[in-house]
């Protein structure tokens, strides 16, 4: 049985996983191992992401989702009554139908530029808290959340994560990257943090598999041996341990094979760099000034029914002028066909 | 890379999938479809559950592993002072690393046999209960858990299930089962409760797919339709929603396709029965007297070192007069060859 | 021994109670009764406030403080999944540390006027969440929480909390009022809103008594009988349920008698006036326009430190301008000394 | 308006407080003081405590309620993960309605000799714990709760403190005591643990005061400075934090000033003494051999009847062979007009 649509760019997780991951899935399936990822390659699979993140001692473990992986780390890190500082816009302020509070942690919601936390507005919420008198009836903030790209797409630069990453450690608050669609801030051209960046300058990220080309799964990387005691329970107790650990250890070994993951990226970077450049000669407006996989397009009423009459697009947001923004999301799965497609309706207006 | 290993019979989670499992993943791969669990192919498994269970009204959702469908069913039935009843062999009251409890909720252990709760176990309790003075500070028993096979391998027969279910309505508490090797007890001789039973009997179940076939996926099935409002906003609060829900909707699409689900139990039952026979015939002592795909047979040093130089079992439990229990556990992936060895291995003493 | 001090107006909580209380707390000392309010005159005074509020059918329960209050009230109302409605300057929005969180619930903070939530404010976000497309994945609104007077001492007026409630039913929403200081909007010559008013219009509120003449305790009100089933156990998981109940009981026992609560408020509300009177003579600026019994009176450095020299007043907040908003408050126990010294020092610029 | 009433000796919370307290928030009542415990005389409460219980350099903190003051330092002692190691007889284990889980903590019942922990019990458990293969998937130990006197009003001797201080400090748990009925064990003729002893050999315990003679209150004593860090924000977030802080501060100032809470106890053992001499030499049965404040006589139905309808006892339980063991609860407040009484009464079979 197949569904018969339309072309879609609503969203990067729509198709399956790389055909090296589910090669590999069908070559190793008889073969007998341990559970929870205790199993040979899940630990090979480790050692390719700390070579990768030049972080020979770092503690890396496999979850399943994005949300999961958010609610399970932040729960791990943070006391009872400490927060996590986020842009407003951050996908644990709004978008987890209340998992991180559901471990009993406030998001500390802070404005944010195309969904970037500026590390200034950051220091200077700090200073405040620290400065201006008492605040032990308050939430306390316990560490930081941002996600590399940011939901609008954006990218923050090696310099604004250093100066992030200095104002975490001179208030000892813990960072914490969320690299849900990583790849593609790898893969694009205007990028300069590396995974050895993330490793250096991070106390935790992840790096994220489900919409780079796995089945599902994430990476957490902990840098820093055991910053994290009894880590393996925590995520247990969070119904985030899977049995068969190695189907998610057997997805990111062949990830961080020949450079698998950053191709995909760059994949997804090569069809969305396309798609911008129609998007630009045929004078479309574009929103947030989003590099990387997701394109943020303005439209109005007639362009909308006109275009996702031809190609499924995701929603995003309605403007006060009544026009609409609407997502169009590139990934390792983009094929040609849908771009030629997509840039051909683009034209045609 | 492969791993090289003894056979190896310690758990039912050591392979990947049903081959026509991996058949279909590849087969729809590039297919696009929406998220969370919206798309065609996840609509048409639920539906071929619910024609399964006779519950043609059911909501069905899938799920990524047990303790996490566990711990989302149970938070989800339970206001925060109730608690959930079990035996106290129960995977909540002692497997779970406290997911329970990280819903708030008390896990209210009861005295088992073989694994199994009996109807008048619970009803006395029930009764006290309600009968013994006040019990306003006390945690209140908001439904009853069960597991079908046990943790022991054990079976309740459809005349213990329907006493069970009788008591739990009398006392208006939710019953529900926890089938994470459901397919064993349903491809097993001894076996007289069927999927429509547990469509009638229960008030929520769960078809387990991680230990049954299925590279992983849990089926939660609630036969009345919005018995729990929405299920969908909390199974995301909980971190166990599938961006690809369609991964999950493709492998019970394919388990419930030509009794698949079915054939792979009675698979790992063959092949428990030729060795219980070995185990008989041989003069070996088993506990618990379990009819399913988990044979626990009691060995002293002697022979479990013998026997584990050769094959692989698991650990269950020590023993006060020394002697081990070791578990033996079929599957759906259990080959011909590992089970002529280990019988080999069990004559040779 | 007792303590020495400059005359205070820093906060409403900072003496013991109304002589009324203490004498029968003396008077009834050795009284046997039961324990967790099952006593008496704990009945009494739940008749007596179910009379005061019309509301004969109303389930009454005393807890011990604010915080405690808001956090098993919301803890009880909502789901894990919904979040509490509230003004972003809210009392559990940004001064209980947690509590909310700690029961698992977002506070879902809209924008305010002078420290109120308008009925469009409220309505605009319903009307939004439940049109702009798929919330599955969002905190959803479970209820909403107003204080009367606000935290900025403010007052809803009857035609507003009206349209309010109205908005709240509309969207099957408790509507929740922390009454901490409900005294001094009772004793608040321009006040409409009765004690009546909150019985029909509100599903939930507390009557404040720590801020108002008791040594502690607040009367919670729900107009409704058995609105929340197992509200007593509840309270008991949460930490709230007093073992010597009687106490709390004889307090709100006197406060229900002779009109004292509504006394308690016009004494503190007959301080505030004429401390606001001499504050208009005197040509000092006050802040938020509150007609309640706290004063916020913005202040430069030099005046700040004459002031406080002689009378500790509350620190508030830094203006961007270099100035300080700077509480007083006053109280039941408000002493006509005090206040003459305070005129005096405040005349004297 | 009083209650008229037979003697009781249904608890001991059944009166008000110790005249000395009444008179102090008498004398105190219209002192200005700061809030939330602040003040100087809830300082001077504090280093009174430190003295009498040796420990120059602890934390001291007033909470209200014995449910309350357990659940926020169990909360905030222990990882999510963690459990908490209790009789099953405990306090924590029984009569909370769910406190400790709504921290999200499970409960380590172990077996319990007359409501008492042994040393043997807690050490043979974790070392079972630890030995006994992986332990990852399960709720590790994470702290100690006894009581002192017991559920059971039995006492451990300071003996069998030191035992289980020793097992707490050689596998790192913290040891924690729940002192509600302290002052009648300390009142103990047979008692030989001091509360320099409870300094020594505990990290945390807490004074009973609602229980001691207070109108409420429990004095939380944490030897170690900064043992808990932050542990006022953890009770302002568990709702625990009195506003005016030195309500709790005055009660216990009072306390332990010329040995007022020592006094109180022996009061109460006093009462008891006489009690228990007339039960013997009366050829009564008790249970449990509790020495302090709480005597359990074990009664056939005609007796019970006869009594009961004299005096009021508290229902403990129902016995197998019909008869109920009934409870007679002496305090600081018991009157020797009551005592006499009831021994007329006991005598007169």
């Amino acid at each position: 049985m197949t569904e018969k649509r339309k072309p879609s760019f609503s969203c990067d997780y729509m198709e399956g996983a790389l055909p090296q991951i589910l090669n590999r899935l069908l070559e190793t399936n008889m073969m007998q191992s341990s559970g929870y990822g205790t199993d040979d390659i899940t630990e090979s699979a480790k050692e390719k992401i700390r070579t990768a993140c030049g972080t020979p001692e770092a503690d890396v473990f496999f979850l399943v989702g994005g949300t999961q992986t958010n609610a399970t780390v932040i729960d791990a890190l943070l006391h009872s009554y400490e927060g996590v500082v986020s842009a407003e816009t951050g996908h644990v302020a709004v978008h987890e139908a209340g998992a991180i509070e559901l471990g009993r942690h406030k998001v500390l919601p802070l404005p944010h530029t195309d969904g970037k936390l500026s590390s200034k507005t950051v220091e200077d919420y700090l200073k405040a808290f620290a400065a201006d008198g008492n605040h032990d009836h308050m939430v306390q903030p316990g560490m930081v959340y941002i996600s590399q790209p940011t939901e609008y797409g954006t990218l923050y630069t090696l310099a604004e994560l250093e100066e992030l990453s200095a104002v975490c450690r001179r208030y000892s608050l813990p960072l914490y990257v969320d690299g849900a669609r990583l790849a593609y801030a790898l893969g694009c051209k205007d990028n300069d943090v590396t995974l050895a960046d993330l490793g250096r300058l991070c106390d935790v990220f992840y790096i994220g598999g489900t919409k780079c080309g796995a089945l599902f799964g994430e990476a957490v990387v902990i840098p820093k041996h055991n910053y994290i005691p009894h880590f393996f329970t925590i995520i247990k107790q969070h119904g985030a341990l899977l049995a068969k650990g190695r189907i998610a250890g057997i997805q990111f070994d062949e990830l961080f094979t020949d450079d698998l993951y950053l191709k995909a990226g760059m994949h997804g970077m090569a069809a969305a760099e396309k798609i911008n450049t129609a998007l630009r000669e045929n004078g479309y407006e574009t929103a947030f000034g989003s590099p990387t996989n997701q394109i943020f397009v303005v439209l109005d009423d007639a362009e909308k029914s006109r275009i996702t009459s031809e190609i499924d697009l995701g929603f995003w947001e309605n403007l006060p002028d009544g026009r609409t923004i609407m997502r169009i999301a590139t990934s390792w799965a983009t094929t040609k066909e849908n771009v030629d497609r997509l840039i051909e309706v683009l034209e045609n207006h």
